[in-house]
């Protein structure tokens, strides 16, 4: 796996970033599969698992294969970009949770929260894992805040959640163990939360947008639990959604089926008559939390005038892998997934056909070498003893954006298809090298 | 947070990277304390958490603030790119595990391993949080492996293990969670194997000497458990160390004591006379499987005579923790921690003195700026209300490679110092940027 362009080399050492951009098929782990398990009810997870990009471990656990944890990735670097740009600090809290942390806001108990794993120290202890990280994060900046001028702060992770559904048949929509994207706010005041809240906000809409759902995404009043009136959701329309909101396309905003009442609408200034009910997939949620994880867990500073106050949270999320299914779920045709571009796990897949003939086996050899050299990140379908016919329904099925193919037939030039469209292009290989840069 | 230099700009989306390489330090989650935590016995765990790099949740437990996930990261990136370059494919498999494939290897009794965390789904079945991935990795590889074509295969990944020790007193050292680059090879032959578990012997050495720790660190003959006769284990010379081994410094091999015998000695052609006793921490460690795990969950290959054989198998583990931990064991001195540049935080700590001088701060905001365009990793302490005295003993404390002080004294200069260095240097910020860079 040499990088035999230098200019790459160099750039990438630089950026201290030496990425695998390039894969023979034949190698991967993943291959692709007829048919899904069947107590696999979502699209996304029938394609994701026929496709190699995850594997089932147990329902509503699944492990990443190359070609998923790729994909991934992609959108985790988007969601990280757009958390930077909001002042998010990045760090890692731990799947090993205190108990006495989560008993300080009431959430420990079992008839509070019904979603535990919970387990034991040797000694004895118990111990549980983290269903999410507000108290462990909360309880962690008492250390750090204690006067006005160490606000604002904003903390955000990539980290794995568990949760014990009863029911875990969504695949990775709803999984019992998965990575999410969370934030949390830690403001002054009302006010500085409120300008954070929007900030927030407004991330999400580009993150959505750069994963390519942005026009099917819609920011949604939601129910805001016990300690603030609403929240917001984002929901992507979606056939196969479980939530059900009324949408008011014009406006750009929906309104949760939980909290669809002619209070709420008079409060938005929605007309009834605008509304359409759809069904939709939630991709992120943010949630004022008020002060009752900072009054719960003794998390207070002291003001310009001495005084001491609360402070103000949020939290934001994001299930990655949701997020990922969702675009799956959104983004397929009945051959496979058709990925954007800029999340695919590799740009274009280099078929070729009658490599028994080794004048055809060298040019696409020349050419995957070509494409590597240019940076650009190429999967070669190098197996042989497969049809063409095999080697096209896999590549649909995988939804990598380009597909170019040597064969006998196509002597010096190459064929090009984009996966989103039925025309194939007749191009030279200096053609090829040109689009796909 | 906006990177203004617009040729790092394109670069960095060229990668798509937007790392965040500048922080003010007023604004850090993570602040250093005078004191660490009674129950730390390790010189690494309490420098890690008096600098404010980690946050204990527990004992043996561990979350990653800023500064910390910053070197984590650097080292898993280090790690990563030895592990493609010998053709590794980057997976992700799962915290909870099915009992099922465990009870196969006979690992999942608790008289066998005596430190699984074990807990329940709703439904009551039992479920295990992974110690390693061995079982599962087998388990999934019978879906990938059929023919001789479709080895060798070799799959890593940073992943979380649990581990229920009874004492946790090594901080970073002996971790209950923590994150293990996990690679496993798939090889037809013993002799395939031998190539194999040779090229990533030299990765390994390759990784700890980028690490900074590679001429401390000696490859070590260990026991191989109950399937093979020897291991691999990468010892790091430290006087802290819990294991012990018998090292010569001139052959660069290492025994450790528990299959320290005449045998061994013999075997390794090493005369006693040369050896010296010496306490080490094990970095990493390269284990040869055989068919222990092939064998016992059915995972077979058809070879070119078409008869059905067993995979040859191998692990590789790496602990991040520990290897960061170590570093900070080797890398200290009573002032603090001295990374080394390639896996520190930051590269320079920029340090205004006298900022209530509006002069100073403009130059000192001035220079921050310039050393962010040219795309340099900076920490600005921007602090006021703290005196040199504390502001010099922080920076020591985290061990940044390089110190620039601006202060009234300094006027257009500024006063540079190396973290290993005693003295300072008088140098323009120009001959500061190019020194850096």
């Amino acid at each position: 796996m040499v990088i035999k362009n230098p200019q790459y080399q160099q750039k990438s050492e630089h950026f201290n970033v030496i990425k695998s951009i390039h894969m023979r098929y034949s190698k991967i782990i993943g291959k692709t599969k007829k048919d899904a398990p069947k107590d696999e009810e979502s699209v996304s997870a029938q394609l994701l698992l026929r496709g190699g990009f995850v594997h089932k471990e147990i329902a509503g656990v699944y492990t990443y294969l190359p070609l998923g944890l790729r994909v991934l990735n992609k959108i985790i670097q988007i969601v990280r970009e757009e958390m930077i740009a909001i002042d998010g600090q990045e760090m890692s809290l731990t799947a090993l949770q205190n108990p006495e942390v989560w008993k300080k806001s009431g959430r420990y108990d079992d008839d509070v929260v019904d979603i535990w794993f919970k387990t034991k120290f040797k000694n004895n202890t118990e111990t549980c894992l983290a269903i999410t990280h507000e108290e462990p994060l909360t309880n962690l900046m008492i250390q750090q805040i204690n006067s006005y001028k160490d606000l604002p702060l904003y903390a955000f992770q990539f980290q794995t959640k568990f949760r014990n559904e009863v029911r875990s048949k969504g695949g990775l929509l709803r999984a019992r163990e998965f990575l999410m994207k969370d934030l949390y706010s830690f403001d002054k005041t009302k006010e500085d939360h409120e300008k954070y809240y929007e900030r927030a906000k407004q991330a999400y809409i580009k993150i959505w947008k750069r994963l390519g759902i942005g026009d099917d995404t819609y920011v949604t009043f939601a129910s805001g639990g016990s300690f603030s009136k609403f929240s917001h959701e984002f929901q992507t329309v979606c056939k196969t959604g479980e939530d059900t909101i009324y949408l008011d396309k014009k406006k750009k905003i929906a309104v949760n089926k939980e909290v669809f009442n002619d209070e709420v609408l008079k409060m938005l200034d929605i007309n009834k008559n605008d509304l359409e009910e759809v069904k939709a997939i939630e991709v992120g949620n943010i949630f004022p939390l008020g002060t009752k994880y900072s009054d719960a867990l003794g998390l207070y500073y002291t003001d310009e005038e001495g005084k001491k106050k609360p402070v103000i949270m949020g939290s934001y999320g994001i299930g990655m892998g949701r997020v990922m299914a969702t675009i799956v779920e959104l983004k397929h045709d009945d051959k496979g997934i058709i990925w954007p571009e800029n999340i695919a796990p590799y740009k274009v897949m280099l078929i070729g056909l009658n490599l028994e003939d080794e004048k055809v086996k060298e040019k696409a050899e020349k050419l995957y070498e070509k494409i590597i050299s240019m940076g650009i990140e190429v999967l070669y379908d190098d197996r042989k003893e497969v049809t063409a016919g095999q080697k096209f329904a896999d590549c649909d099925l995988l939804g990598i954006p380009y597909r170019a193919v040597i064969s006998q037939k196509t002597e010096n030039r190459v064929e090009l298809k984009k996966r989103a469209e039925q025309n194939t292009k007749d191009v030279s290989p200096e053609e090829l090298l040109y689009l796909l840069k």
